[in-house]
């Protein structure tokens, strides 16, 4: 006998209503009954994204809704703004490459958080720029962005504001339309506590001119066929039935919640979990903005991080992330986004500590755990 | 109280196998426990394939599937033929044209078969053909496509031949390595009997020369990444986990079956649909290769063919499908893939009768069940 603890960045546990809305027989997309659903799954969407604009669904993971951002929003030669900090940072880097995209890159120290004031610099220096690529929440290093700043720095240029919120919405706040957001991006399997395979973008009047003047090849990730379609309460081409059925009742869950509320479980989470590393000695990768959406923690001198995941893993049940790309290794990340709650970081803790202690690392046994549990009890 | 029968050419019934895997807590995709499963699901789609490559797992429909032909195999003026059907030969043609590809059309009258020899002829009169696109089965028609002919054409040029088999993989034959087909995508809601969600290509030597010389952007639905990341047991983006696990399920229950055992199932009941529809005295839609997939029957004189469809669905819990296109209202259409069996088929049967019956067609009642019964017995 073994219980499984998932405290990855994505995927995320599922609530029951999920898997047994998963496991009811399929129904045809092309009837009143999942027309029903579209509705209720939209006005949900618009709800999460706070937005007043269509959110479209993709059957895709987040990159094709990151890639539907690219081909739909600018034109091969045009110019474009990203900033990376982190590897999905570099992911609109590579997409607007892929897209013959010329880019301006600012380069954020992994770890760090982007200085709005650059952005603004940028923009300047470059009018050019018809849009600028950001990361909510960049998962590789655990940092978030201020997404409400760079709103205030974009609005008033020609550019839009895209927005990678695959790893955030949800969990922490994103005003896509008060924030002067022009489009956000998410997937289906981090805050919406669904199985990856759902892509979600909303775009903007200032976005959607763009949609309907850019010149890239693009069929299946078309935001004009999705936003004709979703005006008859359709797809254009055959949704992922299952995920968005389910996806309504992961959105039934939130409404009752609150955004209020959600935003609060993750910070309260995010807190006892930095708490507890900081009381085990360990050190935080993020150096400025750590996220409430994952924590990503140096691994210490003498401690193979890779074993340490695996052992947790494989031995223990409990699974965390690694590190990646340059920071292979070097890292270890526990995620507290979605469905996810106090007492399963109190089991995440319990184990980095068992492992921790079995491989040799000095501490005192329980004092992530206290220190966690210090921040529920408040 | 009231059973649901779900007789639609995507999606199709799903198993018990398979709503029991995605009922399942999910795994993180990064792991052994779910490497076992793409190696699983690796030779298992190979298998129903019949090839000896690599099939790729896209989380996307169909349609993404049929774009990542495209957009792999062919460059910005380049030159395709497509052979055009129905909507879903249209499909191609729309797609080479979003990828600025100049297209030969082979027009195909609605309900008939091309002739292969039109296709021989194309490509000796325009030998910068770079691909040929085809249909296995036209689903919005009901016809098949000889496409162990079109290979024997194609193969001999220059050109790739690329076959859509999202309806029809896993129903009827494709032997895509023995037909030389050079290129066939597929998606999960069909033969395979999972929800979509899931797209599938596989690509010969000769069109994977295409795929590193093709020029178009494309960074989701790149095959380059998708073959890298399978070369170390993994996925270029987060894979839609869920479904792969029910893939799993389903593809197990192939090989048990067989292949010949399940396509003689299809073609037992695509027969038995056929011969019931005309002692119905009902007129079949395809005058030509009628699919043993999906039968389309053209509406008789005097019946509301949508009322039809509408009324079994949601009076009775029979879902057939209505006519797409320019053939809405003026057939409808009878899935017999996937997990569907014979007493599904009599189900069927029996609600159509009932239905045309209470609308006042003039028919023995009864006659539709025995004529399918009578090739059942056989």
């Amino acid at each position: 006998m073994r219980k499984n603890y998932l405290l990855t960045p994505g995927p995320t546990p599922l609530p029951p209503q999920v898997t047994e809305a998963m496991a009811r027989p399929i129904i045809h997309h092309r009837t009143p009954q999942f027309q029903a659903v579209i509705k209720e799954v939209s006005e949900g969407l618009k709800f999460v994204f706070q937005t007043k604009n269509d959110v479209y669904i993709l059957a895709s993971s987040g990159t094709g809704a990151m890639e539907a951002a690219v081909a739909n929003l600018l034109s091969p030669g045009e110019t474009a703004l990203t900033i990376q900090g982190g590897k999905f940072g570099e992911r609109w880097t590579e997409l607007c490459a892929a897209y013959g995209i010329n880019t301006e890159v600012i380069e954020v120290e992994w770890g760090k958080a982007v200085d709005p004031r650059e952005v603004e610099k940028k923009l300047k220096s470059n009018p050019e720029i018809k849009a600028v690529f950001a990361t909510l929440c960049e998962t590789s290093t655990g940092v978030d962005t201020d997404i409400e700043a760079l709103g205030k720095a974009v609005k008033e240029t020609e550019a839009a504001l895209v927005v990678d919120a695959i790893s955030g919405l949800g969990a922490i706040d994103l005003k896509t339309d008060e924030w002067a957001v022009d489009a956000a991006v998410s997937g289906s399997q981090k805050g919406l506590m669904l199985p990856p395979g759902l892509g979600f973008i909303t775009v903007s009047a200032k976005a959607l001119k763009l949609v309907e003047t850019s010149k890239n090849s693009r069929y299946y990730l078309d935001l004009r066929k999705a936003r004709k379609a979703l005006q008859s309460v359709d797809t254009p081409f055959t949704p992922a039935i299952t995920l968005i059925i389910a996806l309504s009742e992961a959105l039934k869950m939130m409404r009752q919640d609150g955004l209020e509320n959600i935003f609060l479980r993750h910070k309260k989470m995010a807190q006892a979990t930095r708490s507890a590393i900081k009381a085990l000695g360990l050190e935080l990768f993020a150096s400025a903005a750590p996220s409430d959406v994952v924590t990503a923690v140096k691994v210490p001198a003498g401690i193979d991080g890779e074993k340490l995941v695996k052992t947790m893993r494989d031995t223990y049940g409990v699974t965390i992330a690694g590190g990646q790309a340059e920071l292979k290794g070097k890292v270890f990340r526990v995620a507290h986004m979605g469905f996810i709650e106090e007492f399963d970081i109190i089991a995440g803790i319990s184990c980095l500590e068992k492992v921790l202690a079995q491989m040799g690392y000095q501490f005192t046994l329980g004092a992530g755990v206290k220190a966690a549990e210090e921040i529920f009890l408040k």
